[in-house]
């Protein structure tokens, strides 16, 4: 029997969505209109599809203001700049997603640096990485901030632990090693190139796995009572022809160990599109000047 | 008897002084002008004094052409941010350095943020600091850049390495953490909340001390064998009343295990004011796109 607390994301991403509405609705009282976001979906990636069709309910729900932008996949990189230039001008516009993957033809670094820092509500505006990196204010891609905020309902307090982010891509590990520093973590960035994974993942009280490869991270290299979050995504084929998500941690191995862990799916997952639209009422509040205590989402 | 190797900055950085003086001679004769660097020292700052002395007689000695600008230490933040307004549209002005610490009535980050980031060879502007997290071009600060080259002076490979860097700020610690990532090290951060330094140094095959805490790093913490490099500056007072620079690390310890080390002075003290014209000289040749092989540099 196990004593690991399971992380439910999906009461904390619901809990966050309902006070976004909440706070939604009192923006939408005070400046006439609700905060709005743009999503830009170029081409037809049904895993793309999936997640924008997600994004424009949960934006419903939660009074935020969504559009979405469908582009052929033949659309040009001077196109999509255009759109994403008259969206930096629509004042009712105050959040830009541009969907990623975005087609061979589209160079993904320039349309990110065009979108307005202070509509990218994304996170992955190189001024953004810096503001991050720097201890400034700015946008935070939602998928680490989702994971910090699962950390924190379970630790009053992070300063001083030992944390490990497996992974350093420029959506989920290095914004994440730079939250968790900032929250005084000592931190250890590991990836492919690691030589000893186990012992970076041995020694901290907190793994953030975000990978991409099923199960890599097992039981026993968990640290007894380490949190654990699980950030990968990965389907795979059972026996039976079915397919299943699992994360990169070996959960039923690790359960047995960790002081606290999230599923996969229903842990991390859940937090990416609560945490967007969050970030989007903020850029509203922040653009409009309208006031808003962050810290209460 | 030790067999560390001394790395010698010192001549590291004299010969990255040839080369760029080299290179900007050519930069001369093709742009009919030498690279332009602008320093701006607000106030009389006894240390900041002596910098900005040694970067004129550098840029000098390298055919770089620096002015420096002498503001009163009553200069407002507005005129501040008058002169690097003009030195931005100034266009023999290739790099703007802005010498740090600024009097109390002018906002530092405000400051970094108004500098043409095509000009900010200091590194410090937010987009300059995302780049580096994103794996962009840019420009990277000095110092930690000055460290990387004395490392790859010594070592062929740095991938795979774990790496421990002592010290977070945005000066020093966290870019010295993205390079050493970006080159593929397993890195740890470390700094004053860290429960286990002892630790996360010994397993270390290179270890970057910047915390200005002399000696705070002893001999028998470093693995056998490890490169240090020792970014303190910590001026001390001896019994006789002489003063003396000593690093963070206890050098005459920490020499008899480490595999290399740099001293204090002459190690990465020399690098930073040489990488500072390597950075004038690249910004030269981007901004006019006259072709520089920076990898030469
Ligand atoms: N829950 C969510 O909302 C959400 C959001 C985004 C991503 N994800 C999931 O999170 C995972 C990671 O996403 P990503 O976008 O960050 O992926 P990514 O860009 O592919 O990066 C994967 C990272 O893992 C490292 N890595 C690969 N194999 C490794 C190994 N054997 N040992 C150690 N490190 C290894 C890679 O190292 P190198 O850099 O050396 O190649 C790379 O840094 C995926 O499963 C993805 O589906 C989930
Ligand atoms: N060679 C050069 O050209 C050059 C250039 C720049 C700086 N330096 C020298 O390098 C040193 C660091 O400079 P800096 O600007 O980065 O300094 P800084 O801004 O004062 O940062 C010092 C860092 O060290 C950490 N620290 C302090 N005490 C510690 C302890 N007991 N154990 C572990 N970490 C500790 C601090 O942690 P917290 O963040 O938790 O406070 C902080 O992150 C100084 O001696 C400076 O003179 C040399």
């Amino acid at each position: 029997m196990s004593d690991a607390k399971i992380i439910d994301g999906k009461a904390t991403a619901l809990s966050l969505r309902a006070r976004v509405a909440e706070q939604a609705q009192a923006f939408a009282d005070a400046a006439g209109r609700l905060p709005g976001l743009a999503v830009v979906l170029v081409g037809e990636d049904p895993a793309s599809a999936v997640y924008v069709r997600a994004k424009e309910r949960a934006s419903a729900e939660a009074h935020i203001g969504g559009t979405v932008h469908r582009l052929p996949a033949t659309t040009t990189q001077e196109e999509l700049l255009a759109l994403v230039r008259a969206l930096n001008a629509d004042t009712t516009v105050d959040g830009i997603l541009v969907q990623l993957p975005l087609p061979p033809q589209i160079d993904a670094h320039a349309i990110i640096a065009a979108i307005d820092p202070e509509k990218d509500v994304d996170g992955f505006h190189p001024i953004n990485a810096g503001r991050l990196a720097s201890g400034l204010p700015g946008f935070v891609p939602c998928t680490p901030l989702g994971c910090l905020m699962l950390l924190k309902d379970y630790h009053d307090h992070l300063a001083g632990l030992e944390a490990v982010v497996v992974g350093r891509s420029n959506i989920v590990g290095k914004p994440m090693a730079q939250l968790l520093l900032a929250e005084s973590c000592t931190v250890t960035i590991a990836h492919s190139r690691t030589r000893d994974l186990f012992g970076a993942v041995r020694r901290s009280d907190i793994v953030i796995a975000a990978v991409g490869v099923p199960e890599l991270i097992r039981g026993d290299w968990i640290k007894p009572g380490a949190t654990v979050i699980d950030v990968g995504i990965n389907r795979v084929t059972l026996p039976d022809g079915k397919t299943k998500l699992i994360g990169d941690v070996a959960y039923d191995e690790a359960i047995e160990v960790a002081g606290a862990i999230t599923p996969v799916p229903g842990g991390v997952g859940p937090m990416t599109i609560a945490v967007l639209l969050r970030n989007t009422l903020v850029a509203a509040h922040r653009k409009t000047g309208i006031a808003l205590d962050e810290r209460t989402l």
